[in-house]
């Protein structure tokens, strides 16, 4: 289809189309879009290029960030004895979201995946351990999707962290408010009774 | 939901976000993915802001080019006699798809649309009255989308080409292969039944 476009323009289409969620049809609109945008192609062009070099991982939590140290690992108001594990920075920005977490992060950036090559190594978790030092950590948070790399990632840390003297919990798994029970699958379910919250002792 | 990360990697979702079809979700997406290939975002980020400067339109057919005469143009094999007129450059190359075209084109970039202040001016037909006389044109085939803006477009050409010694003719409307009678909006139907075609002459 793209066999008529002038060279730099098929080449856009194509590179445009390894991106994740867009096809050879959103690539061509998107395309025809940029080129009566001269002054956009300008800035997202430029704003591509240098994203490798301006957008690198925070020494500490290893969160994106532009500076050596992000702006929450710099904050020195927040709550040094929490530290919430998470999967990557969009975990990291919802949590940021809820406003109920004050204390700092570590992204792990993977899961444990055999068939994907990610064992504990990947994790880095010995980074966590240096943090948990240096910030004179009391409670791990884990904060991954319940899912079976969560799951099996919140496993292997737990062991890591058997003879650390910090507190070591993982967020709730439960029925989503607002959802109707019979809509709940029968292992959320299971851990919602599980996981029961104590409204009145005796 | 953006709050946290850094300026640049705002920057570049909320830019990726004015491309059409794509939403703030999809820009956070295929940042995340850009981040994760430096290499490619050399090259794609060099592809857009270049391509303002690279791909013009060609000076016959108003085609893009990235030379001031297109591959088409240039081609003299083509049959002199014959025009198509299309809408854009996205047309052109599905008709150049079908295989059964050989002549020359010329590509309109807008259908007249009074409401979002398109009139003849916009169309350049004088280019196109130029195009006639240069290749010695003997048949104008206009293949404009079977819209409001189409058939308003298609009526207006005629219109400028009542006085020149050329044919004009239109591509057809009817029912498209495969299809179902039953399933075809009434309209269709009615200039599929106008514009029968011959099978036997009595």
């Amino acid at each position: 289809m793209s066999g008529v476009y002038p060279y730099t323009f098929k080449k856009l289409i194509e590179t445009i189309s390894q991106l994740p969620g867009l096809g050879e049809k959103s690539a061509t609109r998107i395309s025809f879009f940029l080129l009566s945008k001269p002054e956009l192609c300008e800035i997202l062009g430029e704003l591509i290029k240098e994203l490798p070099y301006k957008v690198k991982l925070c020494k500490f939590c290893r969160n994106l960030s532009e500076e050596e140290i992000c702006s929450i690992c710099k904050d020195e108001k927040r709550n040094s004895e929490l530290l919430c594990i998470v999967e990557n920075p969009v975990s990291l920005s919802y949590i940021e979201e809820t406003g109920v977490f004050n204390g700092y992060y570590f992204v792990l950036h993977y899961l444990l995946s055999p068939k994907d090559g990610i064992g504990p190594k990947e994790l880095g978790l010995d980074h966590m351990l240096y943090l948990i030092k240096l910030r004179n950590i009391r409670e791990i948070i884990i904060a991954l999707s319940p899912t079976l790399s969560g799951e099996a990632t919140t496993s292997y840390i737990l062991e890591v962290l058997k003879d650390y003297p910090v507190k070591v919990t993982k967020i709730a798994c439960g029925i989503p408010m607002g959802m109707e029970i019979q809509f709940v699958d029968p292992l959320t379910l299971k851990k919602a009774l599980f996981g029961r919250e104590i409204l009145k002792e005796k």
